[in-house]
């Protein structure tokens, strides 16, 4: 199914996913606080056809499946100049990371994709995007297996969307339970990254689920 | 290098990691508060000639590598009648996690392993074996790969000794870094327990670290 998909945020996320997702033929709007920046327009040129850029608020009103993939610090702000975000399935790909990279911003007894959902009340919040880094969700091809891709969610039909969008792109997609399981969802992003950016392991890893 | 291991808390976890060590020669003790209940005979029965019983006392007192497999709310009480920790490396294989398994008693600001690490000064702490299901832990062999097992602690010595540990048994040793790691370790832990116990998934289930 092709879907109209708004990014908040076009940065390493953002112009992965969106990139990818135009180019599957999806319609992409790059939604960003410079909408005329050079980086935007070569971002929508290397996105092809289906892709263009804009506001934040126009990237919102002309899609059905909005991607926030703005660092942790700008997504309250994205959000209140998103307009209205009404019946909108929102991938919360963002993690509330702490600079040093030693610990999270928000408790177990909350998380990122809850605080999201409460600033955007009117939308159909999705955790997902947020466990893989940037080059990986560019290429998961490991020799080795199939990544893992998680997300939560308490809207049925819309982690269905989701879990699809996850599939197309090459994931294995999981569905972790409700909304709150950002709370597990969200440390585990954590744990590759420390791995990779503090710990002496490249960027080259992620995790496939097995079963048996 | 055969060790001598001592369990503390001799259940699904300890009594599954302690036959198995007791299988490949190492020398274990099963630490109980009932060491001479029907359960732990059998226990001892079960994992042969270099297996034996004991109070946790004893088994600590007779180990240089201890592995605290208790549930949560017995972890404090049982350190504290250990006995004389200084110097043994001690394994802190626990969760603490919510009853409800929608959270963790600890926030991420701390974790159960630096808790442990507080009650037990004098001991070597490395958080490992809490990131996979006992049923994993006697049998890590799936068809599609190997099974990570995280550890992370602040004696590099130590972590040696728990990393050749955790190779022996068939899984992945992936070293996280010091201790404070245990805050990722911990809800990525509960990830899989509440995939397991609550949303569908079988305990068939576990990672594999890829890299490339």
């Amino acid at each position: 199914v092709s879907q109209k998909i708004g990014i908040i945020g076009a940065g390493n996320v953002g112009g992965v996913l969106g990139t990818r997702w135009a180019k599957s033929g999806h319609t992409v709007v790059f939604g960003s606080r410079k909408p005329e920046s050079e980086e935007i327009k070569i971002l929508v040129s290397g996105a092809g056809a289906t892709a263009s850029n804009g506001t934040i608020a126009q990237a919102v009103s002309a899609s059905d499946v909005l991607l926030l993939s703005t660092p942790w610090p700008a997504a309250e702000e994205a959000l209140k100049s998103a307009g209205d975000l009404s019946g909108k399935i929102l991938i919360d790909a963002t993690n509330p990371v702490r600079p040093q990279l030693d610990g999270l911003l928000l408790g177990n007894m909350t998380s990122g994709g809850e605080q999201v959902a409460a600033w955007a009340p009117e939308a159909k919040v999705v955790k997902a995007f947020n466990t893989v880094g940037n080059n990986v969700m560019a290429n998961p091809e490991f020799s080795a297996g199939k990544v893992a891709m998680f997300y939560c969610g308490d809207d049925a039909e819309a982690k269905r969307t989701v879990a699809s969008l996850i599939g197309e792109l090459g994931f294995d997609p999981l569905d972790a339970g409700p909304l709150t399981q950002a709370r597990l969802l969200e440390p585990f992003a954590l744990l590759w990254i420390s791995l990779a950016l503090k710990y002496g392991y490249s960027r080259e890893i992620a995790f496939e689920f097995l079963r048996r």
